[in-house]
């Protein structure tokens, strides 16, 4: 690699639980940050670690060798690079644009060519791994894009993540990332039903979990979450209202591409269920109170 | 523990994959074995190493210490203590009788019931695991019953499995089972689904199980029946006719206890759909092909 494709500026957009972290390692890794998100004061942490301050995203990438985004939701992204001060104001942004909110894969299409238009490249680059992978720079990064741009962007993933794997064309690494949370919504519906079977049974739950979790059944979601439940610790992980809201994405793919996928459909109908009686801001796991109140108004009504 | 009450003799009634490899340990661990089974030449190789036959139920048990059942559904549990030849025929039944079929937590009850009317203890102990848990030792055995019997299996049972954990009273092994199918029949709806999405997406699906599997979305499922699914290998570790026996047990019981539990009932709906397609002595991965059709006939009319 030429020291002029070196990425040694990055604009970062969104100091989010998740962002913060991430921006974080990067510091460490000695890459200078140029920060903008809406409240200013959860940047100040990684502002005192000599991150500097822009008002805007233009502020922040004119200039900067390459941008980083993890903001809340598409709409967000769309501000971030076609706002009337989003990157793409510019005229000549950062050759290289890099979205790592989970959001619409149309909408990584909509940037790669954008950006291309302007001579940049792109990169949809969702994470897993929450925020406790996040702190630990252990994350899994899926990554849409030209392998180009992949490479290039590697020394920055590698200070984020573990697990960091080309998918595929612009979008691939949003689609990717939707297959993760199908694969968590339907298999969530699951452990839930297992617990709440489990306790009505009049078992002990936990040590249920103990004899099931090492087989066939077992899942970080089981293992992990599964605990939190029987002890109804429903404080977040990862919000409810995040989770519903890339359901929403999931469920508007599947339709788009002709598909019928009956766990997703009900994953997000529960969901959705939790979100309505107040639990947004909890976390996913209080899933399993939308199930219970399921179970008690059927055995209400035996 | 006396040397009256140990364990030297086993009537072992069932030798079907699972049984033979689990038999098997047993003959090796240094037990005497009197053998019954409906299909002589499944039990040819443990004849072979040593074990006695017997031409029912009745007539392995007299005089053994203990009973082990592994069988193929309930009414076989019901034939095998019940029945006119059956193990509960005797005057004198041996002082444990164990049942690791997997099968109905009331007839566990029922069988405990009887077996302490005539003196002796039992447990119901169906394991997860497959086949290779078979064959390795490495079973998870879920056990109710009463401690002392419980404490008075544990040679056999660590001969047998690895995870070896008491649930409770009689028909809690059962219903630890059954929360163990619950997690399975979900979790997986979840699998094919989300590698349906990723073929349709046009993602390379391997590719996206290495990206999910690490992290939130990870479970045993995903790692070891999603590849078996993509390379459309749906030769079985587990019959879904098997599992689907399972599912009714489990759709019974929570029916019973006044539970709706959306995500196992959609399960068993889509492995009732596999069975009937002709796909009963397929694996349980096979559920792919149901899903798959059911997303080809929404993406035709669309």
């Amino acid at each position: 690699m030429n020291s002029e494709n070196e990425i040694k500026t990055i604009a970062w957009i969104g100091t989010g639980v998740m962002g913060r972290a991430m921006a974080d390692h990067l510091l460490k890794a000695g890459f200078q940050l140029r920060i903008f998100t809406r409240t200013r004061a959860k940047a100040e942490p990684l502002l005192q670690s000599g991150a500097a301050w822009a008002d805007a995203p233009a502020d922040a990438a004119a200039g900067a060798d390459a941008v980083i985004s993890i903001v809340g939701d598409p709409k967000d992204v769309r501000e971030t690079y076609f706002g009337a001060n989003g990157v793409l104001s510019l005229e000549r942004p950062p050759s290289l644009l890099i979205d790592m909110t989970t959001s619409e894969p149309s909408l990584a299409i909509e940037i790669a060519d954008a950006a291309r238009a302007k001579g940049a490249g792109s990169l949809d680059a969702p994470v897993s791994g929450g925020d406790v992978g996040a702190r630990n720079a252990t994350l899994s990064i899926m990554v849409g894009g030209a392998p180009d741009d992949f490479e290039r962007a590697l020394p920055m993933f590698r200070a984020m993540g573990r697990t960091i794997l080309h998918q595929g064309d612009p979008g691939a690494g949003q689609h990717t990332k939707m297959v993760n949370q199908i694969l968590i919504a339907t298999g969530m519906i699951g452990v839930c039903e297992g617990l709440i079977y489990a306790q009505r049974a009049g078992l002990d739950p936990l040590r249920v979990i103990e004899s099931v979790s090492t087989g066939a059944a077992g899942s970080w979601s089981v293992s992990h979450l599964g605990p939190r439940m029987i002890a109804r610790d429903f404080e977040p992980g990862f919000y409810v209202e995040h989770f519903v809201k890339d359901l929403g994405i999931a469920v508007a793919e599947a339709e788009r591409m002709g598909l019928d996928l009956p766990g997703l459909t009900l994953g997000r109908a529960l969901y959705r269920r939790v979100e309505k009686a107040g639990g947004g801001r909890k976390g996913t796991q209080a899933l399993f109170t939308a199930l219970e109140e399921l179970a008690a108004s059927t055995s209400d009504s035996a």
